[in-house]
Parts: structure tokens; C-alpha cells; sequence
């Protein structure tokens, strides 16, 4: 079976340009014994993404080059040689980036379409919204009452832990970096948001006093919070996604001895790490995106060759909410 | 009584100057009901002073210009309308800075000149060594074969975290400011000391692993340590030593990224929050010194009016170990 990849042509210097990338049509087999052959049909974006471009052995080795790049999908079973799957079935696996994925059962999960719209396992019920669950609620430790600031609200994580911190009693402030996002942060509830391409973070939260920080962005928006920080804050560690292309090291925060007086914890974090919330991830979301107490949104990009362009628009901060590819299969 | 006094002159720019400094004498009044009349022997000069120095509302009060500074501080009743004291005592408060001390009973501790050196309680025993305790123990959580790295590590606190980490089984490394220091450092056995005068610590953590570090630095220090830290290392935020002189701020780390893909924690501190932990220090820490295991030294300057070159010396370095003043009294 023909099916068409993105490959890493080329190691990003700075922002992701096309000519880092490259689509190959290859062959994909039939599956063997234990395998399944999924057509992709939506796949995910993810900022991560871009720190696996580089070179560097972080918590999960880098991309190679020449090789084809993964991530998060849902796909439909067009042939399988696991007894737990069956043509027609909807799967979710991590060979997202081609037409088609010949994998091993044990690296699918089943989702069903008649529970929630198949988009979500890649959203507010997959790995964003668990991370913006995991991260919020047991490093972030939010307490009636407290001032939550969010940065990249209107993204993915951000703006399911805006939520997610609005459920538990909080204030919530929120940034982002266009007038639509900010205006759809209202719509969602937050009590503060401001477009930070207009307003600088340090000053748009001049008097408020930050009991959680869910950190998505580093840079001024890490230094700023931390100029507003309650004693005792947490800084939820997600991202840094203003640092990511970075093409030599920017400096870090300047008011870094804050962390000592004021007591703050800074607390790195990866998603995978947290597998076993997601029982309670997937039971608490469930119920509060049924109830309509968490909402999304999506933004789509269509066709697999313009995947990368996807990719680089999410980190210019293209998207609200989360960002997907619709892939058309040609396969 | 008459009493000599240091106070707050001028709010110092970058570092302390001789300026900033002056001697008063002034009358002291014989204690009212439940006061204490102490005449003040051995004082203390503190890091964290410097901070205090400042016109910044911090975790305390800044200190106020025109009145006497204060601080840890060891003395002798000499006068008292407190059932609890009686003339001859010694006690520790916390109104140092000064020759004589009007001070209520209940701000005193007794201490026992038979128990351990009255100096101690200033330091191993004292503030420092619970800094180092609860520091090391609670936050930074050392399991045997760890590497725990300490900056500042011939300091008051520093050389306590180190041996108390050699303790737990850790490999132990230190930095220091001058050979002598380093030398020290080795005595108390620490497995690598680096002079970070000669060897910057990016350089000398090259191939170290780190799973604790210890700050009473930052700068340069900090940004090293993120840079060879193991996966879910925790850093403990003691203080910025590097940083207390700054006139200007000065940025922060330049892979602060690798706190979220390391997960690494950062957690500042200050020791008054954890004096619920002193039973356990006292009880621990007083038998480690008797058995040797813990050594401690200490730096003297001679004469109350000295202080604030004392306070200068800390900032600069001079001290190995614990920074002490030794008053003798004119009054």
C-alpha cells in the first residue's frame, strides 16, 4: 500500500522553515502477526515537537533525520492481524506524520466515535488535556480563592488549565497573543485576559498577586510572574514555547533571587511522566466537557503536505485552541 | 546603662560601603517587668542581611535607616524582671548589632555554656545549621548515591549541607572561592571541591550528573548546575549570594527550557518557616558534631565597631565557615 510521509530533511535553525521538511511516498506492507495497517485520518501538532528537531537527547531521543516524524493520530483500521482490532475500527497510535501507519496492537488505543467527536483523544481528552490536568492540578495545587495566571491560554493546555482552574474556585488571568484569542478567553470565563503583543505581561499584571503560575511560554512571561508571585506560589513548568527557537541561549528570568524570598517552587514537568492520572483525567473531563464546563476549540489545517506548515503556524501562534491536520488521504 | 549601636546609615548601593554604617552611643533604660538586660558578646553577620538592607518589603521588614540593625546574637543577662533569667545567664537573641539589650523574657533562648560552644548556637547549632537541615533534608529529599553539588560550600550553611549530604550516602561536591577554602572542603570530605575563581562551575560540572544542588549562589552557579542536572533533580533555593550587590538586575539562567524537559523542581526557602523542624535538627545535628560527624569553622572579627566590615567580608568572601563578631564591650 502506498502512502505518502513528512521526513526531517533538515535540523531547524531557528524557526522551522519548508525546506526542513520533505513528503516521500513509500510502501507500507501488510501487516504481520500482531499488527495492524491504519489509514491516519487527523493528526496532532504539538509544540514538543519542535525541541525533538534538534539534536539533543532530551526525555525522549530526537528526531532523525531522513526518517519520517510521529506524534499523535486518529486512524481507521484498514487491515489487522491483532484480534483486538478490526477494519473500520477508530484507533489512536503515535504514528501521526503519513498516510498510513502499519503498527503493533499493543500501541493503539480504540476510541469510540459515538462517545466524543474523535478530534478530542487528540485534544481536550488526549494528551493536552491531561497535561493541562496533571500539571494545574497536582504540581499547581490550586486553592479556592487563588490567582491563577495562565500563559498561552488559548492554546491547547493553556486554555483547558484556565478552565480546569475556574472549576476549582479561582481567579484567572490569562494571556495570548491576538484579539480573538483574548476576546475568546472572556467567552470562556477567565476573569483577565490581555493580548500580550499589546501589552506587556510585567505590566498587565501590575497589582495582581499570582498564587499559581501554569507557565506554557518562559521568558517575560516567566519573569513577569515571578515579579507578581504570591509567597509560596507554584510555577507549573509546561513550556517555553517563546524560547524554542531560539537560535543561540537567551537569557532567563532577571529577578531569579525572588525565587528564594518569596518562596516559589518551579516545578518542571513532562505528561508522560503522569500516565497514571489519566483514569482520573479521563473521568473528571469527560463529565466536565459533557456538562459544558470545559469547552474547546480547534483549528484545522488540511492536507498532509501542508503539515508542517501546521507545525510552524502553531508555534508562531497561528492556532486557537488545539491544532490539527485533516490528512486526505491519497493513500 | 550606655550601649554603643550600629545603624543603617544609608540604604547601601551595590556593595556595602563603610558610609553606610554608624556608630551611636546611646542610653540604655533599666528593664521594665518581664525584661531582660543583656549585654551582648558574640553577634552574628548574615547573608540575608543584606537583602534586609534594602527599601524592599520582603519576607521581613527591610531595616530602617537611623535605627540599629539587629541579628542573631549571643550575651549575658546582666539585669533581670524576668522569673525566667537571672544575672550571669546566657542567651541568645535576636538584637544584636549593639552592646547592650533591653529585650522582653520571652524573645531570649538559654543556652547552656557546658552543652556545646556558645558559638554554636549561631551557627551549627543555630540558624545556619537548620538552614542546611531542613534545606538539604526536605526539600532536596538525598537518597544514598546521589550527587548533591553545594555552592557557597565552605559558608556557614554550605559546609553544613555538604557533610550532612556525605552523611546520606551522596557524592559531594563544593565550590569555593579561594584554595584555602577548597582545601577545607576536602578535609571535611567532600569527593570533588573546585575553586570557582579559577574553574568556572559550567567547566567543572562537565560530566557530573547532578541530583541536588544546593544554591547559596545562583548566577553563573545556578545556570551550571540546570546544565548538568540529572532528570528530576531538586534544587534547593537557599539564597544568591552573587546577586545581593547587584545595582541593576542581572539575568537569570540561559537554559531555564531545561527545567521543563528535565522536570526539574526549584524550590526556594527561608528557614523561619521551618521551625517546626528544630527539635529534629537539634536532636540530630547536636549528636553529628559531638560524634565528629559534622566539623564546623568559624571566622572571628574583633570589636562591635568592626561589624560592618565583618558584614562586608561575608559578602565578599572572607569567611570560612560561620562569620562571627566578637563585641568587647566598652560598656
Amino acid at each position: 500500500m502506498k502512502s505518502r510521509e513528512i521526513r526531517l530533511a533538515a535540523r531547524p535553525q531557528g524557526a522551522p522553515k519548508d525546506a526542513d521538511f520533505e513528503v516521500t511516498e513509500v510502501e507500507v506492507d501488510d501487516p504481520a502477526d500482531g499488527e495492524v495497517l491504519v489509514r491516519n485520518e487527523l493528526m496532532s501538532v504539538d509544540p514538543y515537537m519542535r525541541g525533538r528537531m534538534n539534536d539533543v537527547r532530551s526525555y525522549v531521543p530526537p528526531f532523525q533525520l531522513g526518517e519520517p516524524l510521529h506524534g499523535g493520530v486518529v486512524g481507521r483500521v484498514v487491515a489487522s492481524r491483532d484480534a483486538g482490532f478490526a477494519e473500520g475500527d477508530w484507533v489512536l497510535s503515535d504514528l501521526g506524520w503519513r498516510e498510513v501507519a502499519r503498527v503493533e496492537g499493543s500501541r493503539l488505543r480504540k476510541l469510540d466515535p459515538d462517545a466524543a467527536p474523535l478530534s478530542t483523544a487528540l485534544g481536550v481528552l488526549g494528551m493536552p488535556g491531561l497535561t493541562a490536568y496533571v500539571g494545574l492540578l497536582d504540581i499547581g495545587e490550586p486553592k479556592e480563592g487563588d490567582t491563577v495566571f495562565v500563559s498561552g491560554a488559548a492554546g491547547a493546555v493553556g486554555s483547558i488549565a484556565g478552565q480546569i482552574a475556574k472549576l476549582k474556585g479561582c481567579r484567572v488571568i490569562g494571556s495570548a497573543g491576538t484579539p480573538e484569542k483574548v476576546a475568546w478567553l472572556e467567552e470562556l470565563g477567565f476573569d483577565v485576559a490581555f493580548d500580550y503583543r499589546q501589552t506587556p505581561p510585567r505590566e498587565a499584571l501590575r497589582g495582581e498577586h499570582v498564587d499559581v503560575y501554569f507557565d506554557n511560554v518562559g521568558g517575560d512571561h516567566l519573569e513577569a510572574a515571578i515579579g507578581a508571585a504570591n509567597q509560596f506560589a507554584r510555577f507549573v513548568e509546561c513550556g517555553m514555547i517563546s524560547r524554542y527557537n531560539d537560535e543561540s541561549p537567551t537569557p532567563g528570568p532577571r529577578n531569579m533571587p525572588m525565587v528564594v524570598t518569596k518562596r516559589l517552587k518551579l516545578q518542571g514537568f513532562i505528561v508522560i511522566d503522569r500516565r497514571d492520572r489519566a483514569p482520573d483525567f479521563f473521568r473528571d473531563m469527560t463529565q466536565w466537557v459533557r456538562e459544558g464546563k470545559v469547552r474547546y476549540r480547534e483549528t484545522y489545517v488540511d492536507g498532509l503536505e501542508n503539515a508542517p506548515r501546521a507545525f510552524m503556524g502553531l508555534l508562531a501562534g497561528d492556532n486557537i485552541g488545539k491544532m490539527l491536520v485533516r490528512i486526505l488521504n491519497t493513500a
